[in-house]
């Protein structure tokens, strides 16, 4: 499954491909899309914008997976990084993509087994498990990969479980008469 | 000046267009871009671009006035209301339209006179200003043409300020040789 993961934010918003499967993941690139504060938000949207129809059309991804932002956030750049991933949900529904959002623990959890991990954890075993000499840089492109990732395993698993529940209740009579 | 309002939400995004003069304000027409709870976010937001470009198409606004969203806003609600303000950015940025946001207050000073000034206020004077029967309705459509009498009010005597001052830095030679 090819994903792209987008760590949002206005200043330096993170993008990473991944082709993953359960247990297994290979980067594709990862980068940021970086905007000057110098400019208007609307001039940095608009960056952000283009940045990921680029990539999109790319890599082509099947699903784009993205951090999702709510109120515990840092209160002096959710705004920001709101509209940021609000652009990246918007890019990837007008071109017909699957847009996917994961907190932050999940991710953690996905990659190292614990919510709780550290940045440094997370970042290093992303390095592991891509085989790399060295995280993705800058932490924004590292935390993007690590989305995709986590999208790529859990989704797979979760299309399964929804393939199972949707099979279930399509066919109860199964159970009664075999 | 002919101003589209935006009070930006994603259950109801309140639109209103005004054609203003400090003092004086025609209303052109309001409403409301609304989406269902049960559609994800990422589609609500294509329908909050779509009901924009709409309304761009049909009335060509010089400016898009939109309240500007900060953390002080409700913490339930921001993440959602962030993001449809992207988008009306993204879809004025990209027409090349001038992007102007005000806050609550400052609306609420420029049509009452005071910044503490109560929603039914508001509505009252914004009836009156239009010389309406009654308040436009639903109260985001009501709050969006607020925006757009506020910042044909203030836009017009902002840029004259802006104006004033760049021909002083312009010319500041004339003060000592008349």
């Amino acid at each position: 499954m090819l994903v792209l993961g987008v760590d949002p934010g206005l200043t330096r918003c993170g993008l990473g491909v991944v082709d993953g499967t359960p247990g297994r993941a290979r980067l594709v690139d990862a980068g940021v899309v970086r905007t000057p504060s110098t400019l208007d938000t609307p001039e940095r949207l608009l960056a952000i914008e283009a940045g990921l129809e680029a990539w999109i059309a790319a890599y082509t991804p099947e699903v784009v997976a993205i951090e999702r932002v709510f109120a515990q956030h840092n209160l002096m750049t959710i705004v920001g990084t709101a509209q940021a991933a609000g652009v990246a949900m918007l890019v990837a529904a007008r071109q017909g993509l699957r847009v996917a959002q994961h907190t932050p623990s999940e991710v953690k959890a996905a990659i190292t087994g614990s919510g709780r991990a550290d940045k440094e954890q997370v970042a290093e075993m992303v390095k592991r498990i891509l085989q790399l000499d060295a995280p993705p840089k800058p932490a924004d492109a590292a935390d993007a990969v690590a989305l995709a990732i986590c999208h790529s395993w859990r989704g797979v698993a979760q299309a399964r479980r929804e393939a199972a529940v949707a099979a279930e209740k399509a066919a109860p009579q199964r159970k009664v008469r075999p």
